[in-house]
């Protein structure tokens, strides 16, 4: 798939040569091989803006890097549930990237939300995988349609922080397929990164940088990655056997020692050139195709990006709450700022993905634009604790006392949301909290807005009339804070990820981070809301979760299955308000009586529908069949089981407004009959059942029936002359097997 | 070890002789070889009572059986946690078997108890493993007294009946350890059971019966056992894979087709003929011991057991709640009876473990006689919903409005809890609930008696002001039913499972009881209560509880370390009531700030303690060094962790009533240094620690705080130049190996 003609073929580099490319330059540039004509490129980080360091290369943000205009970070991105605003942004991640002559944008980054501690949550989508997926999917078509390459990241099995670079990620099979591989699969089949990279970590016991089974046989055999495979900065212990399992390119550079590896590997026999070509191809590709991006002038147009920044800030607050029409305040309201946020945002997360950004929004600045009138401030606590906490208290308890309403920002410090460590607890700060209950005794008319790279603990949700949950929003943060507050823009995002009630509610609570090596995923499929739906649990606010200025009704529900044997599911949605919104149509699966576990509902499908008052849309959700699959262990595949499946339709995952049931023909699992399949099993069997029903009625009692049920479950050969000669047995199996 | 001179050694026997004595003669007792004058020995169901079967031999419970004492079921017993009562049963065990010339009784049974819904709970003794290996080992020790053999099952993880002879248990190596062996290490060690029974499963993925692992690695290297270890009937799919891993006795007989394969298998030079001498040693090794039993004449003294059975059911009834003290009944109270399991007892399980008893109580006739004038009955409902069930509760209600205080027996009916099956719910029958309802509507004065083999909802809990809770009480049950309504007997026992508000919130559901072949123990160390403290989830009645008519007073703990390193913790227990009885003192511990993950107590120890009115007794509890440690995944080993333990000792898991702290002085664990290791691993090794600090002092600058946080989790081999050229990490490292 060579696409620029000008660089050699594999056939014409030399061992060293070959060897050299499978490994960095440096810190963020590939090899070169001057003598055949192989250019070196760029890879640079930042899901949600570039990275491009422009001093020294220490990789964990220390250094300066070219300003760059910071979008909401994936945890803002994917709360507006909407893949078209997703390749917007990837769009224009392209373009600063062209720009900038990089190849590859390192992201995005799509694991799934396991816990609300992992530490790098604000990096990721969500707890599921198809919202990930989606979202995923529109990044990489955008940044990609700019001639750049996406790495998708971090694959897989990828979350917490703790014990990174060893942990063994142990997740059973079914998990793995449904939850963990499963946007992964999507992204890599409807987009195509150029890249994909592997994680740090290990999956059941072999390190992801040299495991055959996820490099190969999951992402190139079964999905068709037709991309290359570059590994986590510092992720290859063993370079040999990363080639071996599919890892293509090891960054950063190792100086030298891991190409000479690889030659004296060949040399010895241990590794097949071959292998080793298969690999350099890849690289050789990947260089190929950068050579084709078209070449795109600076500098920058900043405030085009920061107006999309700015949009998609806005579009990505969760109304959580909003009692009795409280938002959106009106200019003319007397509106009281309290809380540091406000003055000095928390706007992105620590560590490799730290945007410098080109500007930086305030919330209270913004608010200020927006109000008619004088808006007052109080700082009210600060974040790293300093300073007189009573005295901030007070002051803003003063100016509370005076507003009709008082906008408070609470959030996460930085220093607890980061790569490379997980949090301890899903608390605000004391003082936050103690600030806020000041300011309620004496004015209760309070917006809660929040700022925060993974779910918090709400302790106060009862206590405000509205909280709008703003994530981390990135440069342009303050102003779509202040558009939602004012309703210049109507709220329409929603919750990519549950908000419990309590940790201990969690579902990997007691099996996260850990220790020792080994991660055990022992919550299975019922990760996010499968946890809490199966459960009974109740929770804070439950994933889908999200209102608006205006109300959305959902019609009746209808389903099919259209040629290609996907269902269909059409509704009508209408804005039976008195103003212009967007709803997010959810559709979920469940399937009663099905023979393996499923959580009572998943999320199939999706749609971000904007609708002008008493505009009605019919809405259709295709849910392909493949989604509608589970991972049978019993024969290492993807089936579709027979049965009529139940479709909801709503506004969240726990206001489900419409259902449909649709019949599906599914797949056929045979399964040999042997010695060890039991009695029912061989009951079952078309050939063998009546062969065995016949001789148990010679051999058995009328009153027997006590015996069967006991029995059901016991292999057929295991017990000779009970209740059957296994003679008799063999030979009942035997034309089972013959038939 | 063999103790009997007349049988031939084992290089006396022919191959064939050998390897037909590694299977079963037929049904239930071994192969002889005349010959040699080894006899053929009987074994025979049955952990409480013996279950020898008169007629054929169907193995599951439909051939009559002699008759023998049915003692309450594990479930029942466990409930006392009086290790020296169960000693006791075992000894009458003992006595019923050796008149039966009996020569292993197949039991005790004590898995744990991971789900309420595993249909055999009945049969063993509880969620915690020190409660289980304590009852078991009391039980062992009776049997093995009088010369007879026990079979201390199903050895291991087998704690379902779901797909029971096929499934994996996939449990990580801490449970594993901890919870689920941690129990049959303590009867393997404290009474060495003359036989050890393979379970039916699989255990990470392998067979118990062919699984060296736990058959000699575990049971005889780690534990030092020195018994048999037999199959479960039907446990065997590869026999010669059996004997390689140690499983020395298959049962039943495979009518000769495994001794021809063992046979073959050591011509063929697959089996090593020393592997198999190894386990006929042991098969001679069991007879040789039962031949030295002394004689027992019959008959059987029925009235003696008969007296015994119904002490113990006494003492196995839990009383859940007792409000104002509503019980004990007094003689002269009019009473009314309703509920069909008050004439119709259900007083065990149903599969290979039910007895043909001697006699049957049942507690209607047992509450008349202790009642001074007429009770009324009604049946209430029927077991199987037969009948008129309106009929049947207005007859109910009729008696119940006429009398002062109303005895409902309520229970699940035997069909839904037997071997070879799982419970699919909790719930009693709606037709049951539903009468009481009726009962409590004309007459509110109820106390509820149980009959139940597993834990049941109660929804009715707040709404009846007394509940006995009498799981299986064996023959004798009814009698001890009475006793303890009428304070004949102060009831004293306590729950060794808990009763949880409902099934969703039990540690198992949503991996009970998997699927196709695999059940992921995902819930790890936290199993019983250990997962209800670890979630901060209510419960219904906690691990632990049991009230009594009298009253007790637990004084101030103390602890300390003793000459063995064993943990002495001494507390006062007084009687502050008006009548005799006993409480049983519980030790749980504690490790704030582990290492590793501690659930938030776990027993380690506890005293049924006998007292008068006023009486005061110190009651020492002796928690062993050994019970302290935990499983080092790291070392494969025990670990004991060093630091400040705390001990909270109670009348229940939580009914905590004091405290006290030990300092341990804990195992070492020194992991080698490599390029492996990350940076605060390094940082904290005394040879290494200083090195790289140093070197770092060199390449860092002062503002590098965040950084060094993120670098932490690092192997310092993996980056070169980040932040270290490699080679220094190189040299550092070795510097640490030769140190």
């Amino acid at each position: 798939m060579s696409e620029s003609p000008q660089l050699p073929n594999v056939s014409d580099l030399t061992l060293e040569e070959k060897a050299a490319l499978t490994s960095g330059a440096d810190f963020w540039t590939t090899a070169s091989v001057e003598r055949a004509g192989v250019p070196s490129i760029m890879m640079t980080d930042g899901p949600h803006g570039l990275r491009k360091q422009s001093g020294g290369s220490d990789h964990l943000g220390l250094s300066a890097s070219v300003p760059a205009t910071c979008f909401p970070p994936a945890v803002g991105l994917s709360a507006t549930f909407d893949p078209d605003l997703a390749e917007r942004v990837g769009e224009a991640l392209g373009t600063e990237s062209a720009i900038e002559d990089v190849a590859v944008i390192l992201g995005p980054g799509i694991n799934i939300k396991r816990s609300p501690l992992c530490g790098r949550n604000f990096e990721y989508m969500s707890e599921d995988p198809i919202v990930a997926g989606a979202m995923g999917a529109g990044l990489v078509q955008g940044i990609q349609s700019k001639g750049v390459g996406s790495s998708l990241k971090h694959f897989a099995a990828n979350n917490q922080e703790t014990d990174r670079l060893r942990v063994s990620s142990d997740v059973d099979p079914r998990p793995l397929r449904e939850i963990y591989l499963r946007g992964f699969e999507r992204v890599v089949k409807s987009a195509q990164p150029w890249t994909v990279m592997c994680s740090y970590n290990r999956v059941n016991g072999v390190l992801a940088s040299e495991d055959p089974f996820l490099l190969t046989e999951v992402l190139r055999d079964d999905w068709g990655f037709e991309g290359l495979v570059v590994s986590d900065w510092g992720a290859v212990s063993n370079r040999v056997a990363g080639v071996r399992a599919g890892l293509d390119l090891e960054m950063p550079s190792s100086n030298g020692r891991t190409p000479a590896e690889i030659v004296a590997a060949v040399r010895a026999g241990e590794l097949e050139e071959a292998e080793l070509d298969a690999v350099v191809q890849r690289v050789l590709d990947l260089v190929g195709r950068s050579l084709t991006r078209p070449a795109v002038d600076g500098p920058l147009d900043v405030e085009a990006h920061h107006t999309l920044a700015r949009e998609v800030a806005g579009r990505s607050i969760v109304l959580l709450k909003n009692d009795d029409g409280f938002l959106p305040l009106s200019s003319g309201t007397k509106v009281a700022v309290v809380g540091t946020f406000a003055e000095t945002p928390r706007y992105q997360g620590a560590g490799s993905s730290q945007i410098n950004p080109t500007r930086l929004d305030t919330g209270l600045e913004e608010i200020r634009a927006l109000a008619d009138g004088e808006v007052a401030f109080a700082q009210g606590y600060t974040v790293d604790g300093s300073g007189d906490a009573e005295a901030l208290r007070a002051e803003a308890v003063a100016i509370a006392g005076e507003a009709e309403k008082v906008v408070v920002f609470l959030g996460v410090p930085a220093h607890e949301e980061s790569e490379g460590y997980d949090r301890e607890h899903i608390d605000l700060p004391a003082a936050q909290l103690e600030l806020l209950d000041a300011v309620l005794e004496v004015n209760p008319n309070v917006v809660v807005t929040l700022s925060n790279g993974g779910g918090v603990d709400l302790p106060f949700a009862d206590r405000v009339p509205a909280i709008l949950e703003g994530w981390l929003l990135g440069q342009a943060g303050g102003g779509g804070t202040a558009d939602v507050l004012y309703g210049v823009l109507n709220p329409s995002g929603k919750l990519a990820e549950t908000i419990p009630l309590r940790l201990s509610d969690t579902p990997a609570f007691g099996n996260f981070p850990g220790e020792n090596g080994h991660a055990r995923y022992g919550e299975g499929l019922l990760v996010g809301y499968r946890w809490y739906d199966a459960k009974g649990l109740d929770v804070r606010f439950p994933f889908g979760h999200g209102l608006s200025y205006t109300t959305f009704d959902i019609g009746d529900a209808s389903a099919s299955v259209d040629a290609d044997g996907d269902v269909v599911v059409t509704v009508t949605v209408t804005n039976t308000g008195a103003v212009a919104g967007r709803e997010v149509v959810q559709a979920y699966t469940s399937l009663p009586g099905s023979s393996v576990q499923r959580p009572p509902r998943e999320l199939k499908a999706f749609r971000s529908v904007a609708l002008e008052p008493n505009e009605t849309k019919e809405v259709t959700l295709t849910l392909s069949r493949a989604e509608l699959a589970y991972w049978d262990i019993r024969v290492d595949s993807w089936i579709v089981e027979s049965g009529t499946y139940t479709v909801e339709v709503g506004a969240s995952s726990r206001d489900l407004r419409t259902s449909a049931t649709v019949q599906i023909d599914g797949d056929r699992v045979q399964l040999p009959i042997t010695l060890e399949s039991s009695f029912d099993e061989v009951l079952a069997d078309p050939n063998a059942g009546p062969l065995l029903q016949a001789a148990l009625d010679e051999s058995m009692g009328d009153d027997d029936a006590g015996m069967l049920k006991m029995l059901a479950n016991f292999p057929v050969g295991r017990m000779d002359g009970f209740p059957l000669p296994r003679t008799e047995m063999v030979k009942i199996v035997e034309k089972a097997q013959q038939s």
